[in-house]
C-alpha cells in the first residue's frame, strides 16, 4: 500500500520502518521539526513536508504518530476526505480523528518503542475501525506487519495500555532502582541479568501467578526483615518492598494457591 | 568432584542437576523426606539417605539446599570435620555451617530456580569460605557450572539478594496481577508478553534509567487519570500505581535525566 506517515517521534521511527520493511510504499513523512522529518524521509527514500498543505493525497492509508494533544487539534490542521486515517496512541478515542477523515481508526502498537533501540521489537498491533468496511483493510495492512492482530474497542485498548503500564513501565522501574542500589552499594548489577531474564522467559510458559518466589510469598518473615534492615537508607525502596510485600503476602493468603 | 546434595527441594534439584550436567560425581542425596531424595538419587544414579548418620563422609563437597531455618540447626544433627560444606542461600550468614565444619562457606545461585521449569537457567554463583584456602576450591568448583563467579562476603549477598527480589518476585507480582486484571477484563494477556520480552531484553544493552517509557516519566496527567479511572475497581492495583508513579515522576524530575 502507498503510506503517508504523520509525526517523526519514536513511534512514527519505528513503525515507519517496520512498514517500509514490510514492503510497502512510503509516500512522504510529514512532521512538525524539519530535521527529523528529513531523515526519516532520507531512510525511507521519500519526500517530507513541514507544511500540512502540502500533505500527499494519494495514499491508501496514513499513519499519524503524535502527541496525544496533537492528536485532538489534527482536523483543525489537517482534512483528508475519503482517505484512511490511522492513530497508533493506546489511550486516545478512535473518533479523535472523525474531524481528519470519516474513514479513521486506530493501529496501536502494545509495545514500548525507542527509534535508538535496534533491533525493533516485535509488536502486536490493536485495530479499530470508525466504519466497520474499513476494519478488513485495516487488518491485512496490519498483518503484513505484526504477527498478533486483534481487533478492540476504545476502552479494551485503554485497559491494554493500563496492563502494559504495569508490565513494562513499572517493571523497568524496579529494574532502574535495582541498578541504582547495586551503584551505591558497589555492586554488579549484571549479576542480575540472568535472574531478569529468566523471570521475563517463564510467563511465556508459565502463569506468573504459579511461578512466584521469594520472602513474601513463603512468609519468610525473618529474611524480610533482614531485607528491610538493608534498605532502612533507601526510603523509595523501602516504600515499595514493604507494599509488594504486603500484597504479595495477601494475594497469595487469601487466593489458598498451592505455591502459597 | 565427588558431591553429596544435602536437600531435595528446588535448589538442590537445580543445583545437582548442573553439577551432574558439568560432569562431577553425585555420591549420595541426604534429605529428610524419602519420596523426593530417592527420586533425585534415581536421576543422579546414587544412593540416598534420609538418616543423617548415614551421611557419605567421602565427598570432596558437600551442598546443603536446606531451608533457612534447617540451615541454623544442622550442627545439631551432621557434624563433617574437615570437609568442605557449602550451603546455597542468599539471605544466611557463611558461619551458620561452622558447627558443622569449619571448613565451610557459601555458593549462592542468584537466580529463582524451580524444580518443574526446564531447561533450567544460567546463573551466577556468589561464593564465600570461611577459611581463605578454601576459596580457591570454592572457585573451580562454581566455575564448573556459572560462568559468573564472584566472590562476596555475607552482607553484599544480601544486598543482591534484596536486589533479586526487586528485580524478580515484584517484576513477577506485576506479571500476576496484570494477567489478573486480563483475565477479569476478558483481554488476552499474551498480547503482553512481546513487551514483557522487550523490557527485559533491553536492560542486556541499556542502563533502565535510560529506557524507562510510560505517562509518568512524561508527565502525561490526562492519561494517568484516565488509567486510574480504569483501575477504580482494583484496589491493589490502583495503590500500586499511585506509588510507582509518584516515584517515577520524583524520580527523573529529580534526576534531570534527559529521558525525563
Amino acid at each position: 500500500m502507498k503510506v503517508v506517515i504523520i509525526g517523526s517521534g519514536n513511534v512514527a521511527t519505528v513503525m515507519g520502518s517496520k512498514i517500509a520493511a514490510a514492503g510497502h510504499t512510503i509516500l512522504q513523512v510529514v512532521a512538525r521539526r524539519e530535521e527529523p522529518a528529513a531523515r526519516l524521509a532520507a531512510g525511507w527514500g521519500c519526500g517530507y513536508t513541514t507544511d500540512w498543505g502540502k500533505t500527499d493525497g494519494q495514499a491508501d492509508i496514513y499513519i499519524v504518530s503524535l502527541s496525544d494533544k496533537a492528536l485532538e487539534g489534527l482536523g483543525d490542521v489537517l482534512q483528508l476526505p475519503g482517505r484512511l486515517v490511522v492513530h497508533t496512541a493506546g489511550a486516545v478515542a478512535s473518533s479523535v480523528l472523525l474531524t481528519v477523515s470519516a474513514n479513521s481508526g486506530v493501529l496501536y502498537p502494545l509495545q514500548s518503542l525507542r527509534s535508538e533501540i535496534r533491533p525493533f521489537p516485535e509488536f502486536p498491533l490493536l485495530i479499530t475501525a470508525n466504519q466497520p468496511e474499513d476494519l478488513p483493510v485495516i487488518a491485512t495492512f496490519a498483518r503484513t506487519i505484526a504477527r498478533q492482530v486483534q481487533q478492540t474497542d476504545d476502552l479494551s485498548r485503554l485497559k491494554l495500555h493500563v496492563a502494559a503500564t504495569l508490565v513494562n513501565n513499572f517493571s523497568n522501574y524496579l529494574y532502574t532502582r535495582a541498578s541504582l542500589f547495586c551503584e551505591q552499594e558497589k555492586l554488579d548489577f549484571s549479576l542480575l541479568l540472568p535472574l531478569i531474564r529468566e523471570t521475563a522467559a517463564r510467563v511465556e510458559h508459565f502463569r506468573p501467578r504459579d511461578v512466584q518466589t521469594g520472602p513474601a510469598i513463603r512468609g519468610d518473615e525473618a529474611t524480610i526483615r533482614r531485607h528491610l534492615e538493608i534498605l532502612n537508607n533507601h526510603k523509595d525502596l523501602s516504600e515499595l518492598y514493604r507494599l509488594f510485600t504486603i500484597q504479595i503476602e495477601q494475594f497469595y493468603g487469601r487466593d489458598e494457591n498451592p505455591a502459597g
